[in-house]
């Protein structure tokens, strides 16, 4: 078997789908990909493919591949594993270009039937000049060009692309990414990587200019040269977040029923990731934090320094942030004399008491807001890197406690859009049943959000993800 | 000065209360100790003092202490710290027998006055025999008795105890671990712990039957010696976890300007913490996951083994739980023969494809359901420790998914609540605008606290979390 590099901007991006085994029960993923073909306005002909039903979702609707009438590019595969052979053999002949597989139940099994069919569909793709994309996946989620896998995901577009050979991960990566910001150029559920591999991917990517930060979730690699090449080149181009699933013997042992993936050691993966200039994570949150940092602070004109400004929230807080910023190996230094000098002037009650991190909760009547020693910090090039807690936990104690959030996150998000400095803002989720608070904190952190600003839950989170993004564009120095 | 130890069983549950500062005001502190004792319920006599107001919320007010006819056993003090003095003097003539100083601005200001003042405060208290709380803190929350220093503070009462510096993390702590189910028999914001400190709160915390578990938030302490005495026979009664700020110079720093505490170093505070048996913990996230094991999990007969078995969501969360517990030192071992004949019999086309974790993305059909699953180890003597992983992100993609979820909440609940060995439930919160999305979550979430089983955000979360519930039971064997 022979392999050619596949045509991804072509496979990625079709302009006509077949969905076989397309279905009109809205509990199937035949039914989802085409609704989502529809929702999010693929602009391309869709063909549902079903062998007694005429019509599927308003669309006509074929018995096979073969009776559709014009070029189909791209198909999407619902079917069983036992009709899996003729329906490539049926696609080639039509000339597909790419088949994705969400069909399932090969190599993952365990069982030596389900890796023998595995090696046939790959024999009979090749053989029939076919890519493959999956088994054992969801696909495609690609918003900007019309394609999901499920309805309810999120619509906003982006400069993140995000590989995953987990299904669900992909899924739960997209819905607590979204409510952070981040809007997507391409997501990919890849499953067991038959055909078109994450170094594929990463090499196409790492060449897309609209995407400035990769995410991947891998479980194994097929071939470790071509995964370090093309994952060294793509990192060369942008950031390259890493979240290796299977670290330890009983992760890969899980990862092996999952994806049939090898998942390789611990220590050979982290030499890898270091040697190519990706970044590891270790969790799905560290991922989307990290995200979220390469997509929405601004790309650093010159490598930033260490040291944190932070303001906001109690005093518990403000030691909170000292503590978590230094254990980061950040530095948080006190206030400069040119700061001081402006407190003196503006809160001659207190300035000699306030301090990096500011207190918010000593400010009160004093002349000064924690927004504005924020203000001063930006402008101070003493401070490389911001804190902003929004501290809404005592806010929403308060009389007119959502006006009242709202006014003061719409002051940070002001200064925070003139802000050439990353400054990680900490607020939410609500956490919380009561209705009230959902719509206090939840809007507070859209307000945030649409303004394009960073925000993370704790202030331990953002002092971690700031170290990292310093660290990468050091490495990059 | 000399120093009795105080009777904190007294000052803790006074039978009366007076609340020097009081104010109509709603935006005050002095209305909200107020308004408290009245939504809270509490039994004893209230006397709002007020210079000039003959009525605060419906009660009589009086101009002075001394005016006060009946007896006052504690005094809330929200006047600015230039009245203090003579209050204390008038409070000594009154027979009050403690004062909690929600008023500030002493020595945390860095300043000698404020320190001289502080050390004036104190004289003047010990020479009246009144036992002081703070100054420059939020006080008592006691929600069995009636008293709490914010009136939308959570009611839960529970076996919990917490002790804080901070009055913003109080608030952050009781809200936070409220919707984790999180009952206390009390919270308390000590601010800079002029009279009575944290080892005289972990002296009588210890020594409280109905308290299973205690907190703390401490930024520097009095008296080392004091405490290490105290802290050694309370986590000799039960769990004590510690959350220490200011364990980094700029921490340290920060935490003089707040509490004016000295924070010691943090190698001395590690070492001293694991000699008294205490548990040491760096964020109040971590904080909260632990007093939610403590408290929820049931008090284990025999030092629990460190065996995972974890069931629900997909194949990547699959890798994920057992790489997470795999890197805490937990073990993850395959299912045993007697779980797999078992499922042989009920999931014949599957059994074999199985494991632990157990992947909920491939039992569709199957004949048999993680819970199904969940109920064998639970019954297994192979399995110590369980995971639970709810996968809201993918049940929401489907038709009728707030049912759809509430079902399979329940079905674990059920499940959980027959459970001897320790749960950790995995769900939420809902990190969500949409209303929808949000109500499901919740409503899910609440499904599962009701029933005081113990919920994590994060499948990472919940093996920290279960690897120092083992490790704590371990050290005590």
């Amino acid at each position: 078997m022979t392999q050619n590099t596949p045509d991804l901007d072509a496979l990625l991006r079709p302009k006509s789908i077949a969905v076989v085994g397309a279905s009109a029960n809205p509990d199937s993923p035949g039914h989802d990909y085409v609704k989502c073909l529809i929702d999010f306005g693929f602009k391309g002909d869709v063909y549902p493919v079903h062998r007694r039903e005429p019509e599927i979702l308003g669309l006509k609707a074929y018995p096979s591949l073969s009776a559709v009438p014009g070029d189909v590019e791209f198909v999407i595969s619902c079917i069983p594993s036992d009709g899996i052979l003729e329906m490539i053999d049926e696609a080639a002949e039509k000339g597909v270009g790419a088949i994705q597989l969400f069909t399932g139940r090969f190599s993952e099994t365990g069982r030596e039937e389900g890796a023998e069919l595995e090696r046939e569909v790959l024999r009979r793709a090749r053989e029939g000049n076919v890519s493959l994309i999956g088994p054992n996946c969801m696909g495609l989620h690609d918003p900007g060009w019309g394609m999901s896998f499920r309805p309810d995901l999120p619509r906003r577009t982006g400069g993140v692309a995000f590989i995953s050979q987990s299904g669900n991960n992909t899924t739960e990566v997209l819905i607590h990414s979204d409510v952070r910001g981040i809007g997507y150029r391409m997501a990919l559920s890849y499953g067991n990587a038959l055909d078109v591999t994450e170094a594929h991917l990463l090499e196409y990517l790492g060449g897309v200019n609209e995407v400035g930060v990769i995410g991947a979730y891998i479980e194994g690699v097929r071939d470790g040269r071509h995964f370090l090449k093309a994952l060294t080149s793509a990192a060369a181009a942008k950031p390259v977040v890493i979240f290796k699933g299977g670290r330890t013997g009983a992760g890969a042992r899980s990862a092996v029923s999952h994806t049939a993936a090898l998942a390789g050691s611990s220590e050979v993966w982290g030499g890898a990731l270091r040697q190519a200039g990706a970044i590891g994570v270790r969790s799905q949150d560290e991922l989307i934090d990290l995200l979220v940092a390469f997509e929405l602070f601004a790309k650093p004109a010159a490598t930033p320094g260490r040291n944190v400004g932070a303001v906001g929230g109690g005093g518990g807080r403000a030691v909170q942030a000292a503590d978590a910023c230094t254990e980061e190996g950040l530095s948080v230094p006190p206030l400069t004399d040119g700061i001081r000098a402006q407190l003196k002037e503006r809160a001659p009650q207190l300035w000699d008491w306030i301090g990096n991190p500011v207190d918010q909760s000593i400010l009160a009547g004093g002349g000064v807001s924690g927004a504005a020693v924020l203000e001063m910090m930006l402008a101070d090039p003493a401070f490389d890197l911001l804190i902003a807690n929004v501290g809404e936990d005592w806010v929403l104690g308060r009389p007119d406690s959502g006006e009242r959030l709202l006014h003061l996150v719409k002051r940070f998000a002001d200064i925070g859009k003139q802000s050439k400095k990353p400054i990680a803002f900490v607020l939410g989720p609500a956490d919380s049943p009561d209705e009230e608070r959902w719509r206090a904190v939840e809007g507070a952190r859209t307000h945030l959000v649409d303004a394009g600003l960073a925000v993370f839950p704790t202030v331990e989170r953002a002092a971690w993800t700031l170290r990292h993004y310093v660290e990468h564009w050091e490495s990059r120095a």
